[in-house]
């Protein structure tokens, strides 16, 4: 959802943009004039494709999720990280101006000795998720050294805003929104108390847009609101922003793969750059909560807007 | 060489070891008593094998040199780090009780702010290898969190001593003793002047069974001397200890793989284990010499000794 949102912003702002996703077909939610490259990611050729001529290649694909990513570990890095050393040397061959990368702000610390994280932190990740992003962050610093392949790493919270479904097992906001519109039961992991960074997603696009035009000499920066949310408090917010009544909650055992607490240091890149998170909290859910509504979910719980779409892009800017 | 080293001071030791690599034939110096199996380290079923019943596995391999790894990083990665992850997996099915692996303490930190290196120092490599190694370290420290498999990680620094042959890229003291009975001409990747720690390879097999047996809550350690030697000291030295006259020697310029200076902080294994590395550099020179001179390498300069001996056993120990 990160994907469709960072395209349809570039496209808003006169850029041409090409994507490149799994899916078959072209998302219904990205902008007619972006364009549309469907291809496995571990395909060399296809996205050679898709990278020719381009300035910029934002790079989001991830194809697990963290606690997914322990059930085999080898083969997220196979999925993950090989392809990506291999769309690094196609940069490099295309003569890509930059990539950015959207990094894992959530996985790659793993438990933090303090809160918030500055980016300095020691980084040992609890997941295999973590490790892949964190291994993809080392070669991009290789590439950059060895070839000259400028890059940026944003190292991102929990994103959470429009186009994002609730409908797979990701996203605690855009979940819980969309259980509550069902009036469907909602089950948290644990006690509720572990803490987390939520960011809005048009900040998250801002922010890469700001990362992507930045020459500093920072190559990795947070990206998140630098504050920290119970996942009780989320869903208190969101039932009091909704307004619809009690959302319905019980809780289950904790998982191995959540670290207790994890907020973003975000000092750095509100220094080194113009970016400040601007979405407040609970405007943000309201804007959540309407674009859940526009997408007519209580209607059509299994149809309504696209899926796979989740961090599957690689938009790439040729402006 | 550390494999072979390691193997026949276990044997000694008493331990029942069995040895995997991907030479063919039995390597000629390991001890007649060390099981050798042969195998390629992509194919699960025949390491699988090989650790079955096993009480330690030390994890030695590694299929490139730092070098060489910068030239296609997705293949040093997919040769190293995808079968140590199946090789954890098989560890954790066959219930071995701990491995131990050996790191690279001249590669994962990369460039350092300061030596000597404390292992709590950024690990930001400079090297395929580097990255390889680190990622490693990360998915050992995940297994063991996911499913409480032991391990050890050992940051080693640069080896030397006996079955190091000197004939391939690798290895400063060997190649420099070789060609000097060879009367053959030395080459300095740039001024000589950068700094390295070398460690002989008896206080290596030393330190990895220290780690075996350590207990404690470290899980990573430097193994050095902690003292670091110019390049251009450590052929004088070579021409001191072997006193046949001058090394003939030359510079040409230095690699984008080598770091300016490397030397480990040893501080924390000398603290947590009663391992202290005992050989001096002297005395590590004197015994590396003759070593090179009893395997006859004047008389047969293409022959003598074992080839693809380098870091390629994962000896087995079961005791």
């Amino acid at each position: 959802m990160l994907g469709i949102n960072l395209c349809n912003t570039l496209n808003a702002g006169g850029a041409e943009v090409t994507a490149f996703g799994r899916r078959l077909s072209r998302p219904t939610s990205l902008h007619q004039d972006v364009k549309w490259i469907s291809g496995h990611f571990d395909d060399v050729r296809t996205f050679e494709h898709a990278v020719r001529g381009q300035e910029f290649v934002f790079h989001l694909i991830s194809t697990t999720i963290p606690d997914d990513s322990n059930r085999d570990p080898a083969a997220d890095l196979a999925a993950n990280v090989l392809p990506t050393v291999r769309l690094l040397e196609v940069c490099c061959k295309e003569g890509v101006k930059k990539v950015v990368f959207s990094s894992s702000g959530g996985t790659v610390y793993g438990i933090p000795s303090r809160v918030p994280i500055p980016e300095s932190s020691s980084t040992e990740p609890i997941s295999g998720y973590g490790i892949s992003k964190l291994a993809i962050e080392k070669y991009l610093a290789l590439f950059h050294r060895l070839h000259g392949l400028e890059y940026h790493v944003c190292r991102i919270s929990n994103i959470y805003g429009p186009f994002q479904q609730g409908n797979r097992r990701q996203g605690l906001v855009a979940t819980t929104i969309r259980r509550a519109l069902l009036k469907e039961h909602v089950e948290i992991w644990g006690d509720g108390q572990v803490i987390r960074d939520f960011v809005y997603v048009d900040d998250v696009v801002a922010a890469m847009l700001c990362c992507c035009f930045y020459h500093g000499p920072y190559k990795v920066m947070n990206v998140g609101s630098g504050t920290g949310l119970t996942i009780n408090q989320v869903i208190d917010d969101i039932e009091l922003v909704l307004n619809e009544g009690a959302i319905d909650r019980s809780h289950r055992p904790g998982r191995t793969v959540d670290v207790p607490r994890n907020t973003l240091d975000i000092s750095l890149i509100q220094s080194e750059t113009s970016w400040q998170p601007i979405v407040a909290w609970h405007e943000g859910l309201r804007r959540s909560i309407e674009w859940m509504k526009a997408a007519n979910i209580v209607a059509n719980p299994y149809t309504a807007g696209d899926r796979h779409e989740q961090s599957r892009g690689v938009p790439q800017l040729k402006s």
